[in-house]
């Protein structure tokens, strides 16, 4: 199934379409990225890349690095009466946050994202391609990108004060009433 | 009026009073520092600290060393009926922002806030030491620092997605659209 002179299931294989993936990711974005041609970018067949990584989601997935997978997170809040969504999606990303096993490596994400381009980029490709097409299943209308994107920003600017500055009262404040405090706020972004 | 062997007025007591400031509210926190202490600390008698910065909150603000006074995009944001506050902060914000005169050193401010400790105490202070006791006198209650952390937070996420990351399409949502939308969120935070 390899190109000539690669062994499937070597390491290199997987770095190869990573690489491509990324490369296609960042020239053309996600939805005009097909598989087939990231396939042919890293010398390999389609059926191999999606051997490795299974959907094109996936593979951006991979390519993002993140210490989790983000639909993980989001996926389970989804589901509920709509006027809790806000709430389901508070406590989903401050249960992700307070997770101390991924804290520090969420911090290094956003520092490189702030100061390094190619790091921006994939936050930029990530947020479009991963948190807008599960959020879309329960916000309807024709701004439900703008709105994904302004409940990152609450989230986001959250983490950012709470725990890479540390600003005080809010790094104290205990994780039951920093949700109950974001849940209208995101309900407010999302379904307001 | 200054201390042996200083010229008052010369570049070097306008820096050391910075200097002694900058270590006093690290340590001690805004509200545990005084002007006296600050002066003792720099060699120079509390009347030129005074001369030189006016009041303690001005030597912070100049300590922070922002690209803008925040006193004065958030003062005139204060005056007017409660229910517009958070449209008035809204505006306020995202006009500090598009200002393109500030923004490259707003950003510059923020990248170094999220990866150098120092910097990080300057913002951990300056929150609030300045904008707490301003939007103080427009929200009551016991928990006016919970909220307006939030809002910063909120300010804070905005500027990181739209200006840092370049997140569209919230990247190219019109200023006006922008307000609109971090306005009852804004208002929620401060005063729902």
């Amino acid at each position: 199934m390899a190109g000539p002179g690669r062994r499937p299931g070597a390491p290199d294989t997987r770095g190869a379409i990573l690489a491509a993936a990324r490369a296609a990711f960042a020239e053309r974005g996600f939805d005009r990225t097909t598989s087939r041609a990231i396939a042919a970018a890293a010398g390999v067949t389609p059926g191999l890349v999606h051997h490795y990584f299974g959907s094109k989601a996936d593979l951006l997935v991979a390519a993002l690095e993140l210490p989790f997978d983000p639909r993980d997170v989001l996926g389970p809040a989804l589901p509920g009466p709509p006027e809790l969504l806000g709430r389901r999606i508070a406590t989903a990303a401050v249960g992700l946050w307070e997770d101390t096993a991924h804290r520090d490596q969420l911090l290094a994400y956003l520092r490189t994202a702030m100061t390094n381009p190619e790091a921006a980029r994939t936050l930029r490709l990530g947020i479009p391609a991963v948190a807008v097409p599960l959020l879309s299943q329960v916000v309807p209308g024709p701004d439900v990108e703008v709105r994904v994107n302004l409940a990152m920003t609450q989230i986001l600017g959250m983490a950012v004060l709470r725990y890479a500055i540390g600003l005080e009262p809010l790094a104290s404040v205990p994780a039951e009433e920093l949700i109950d405090r974001l849940a209208p706020v995101l309900q407010q972004h999302l379904l307001g």
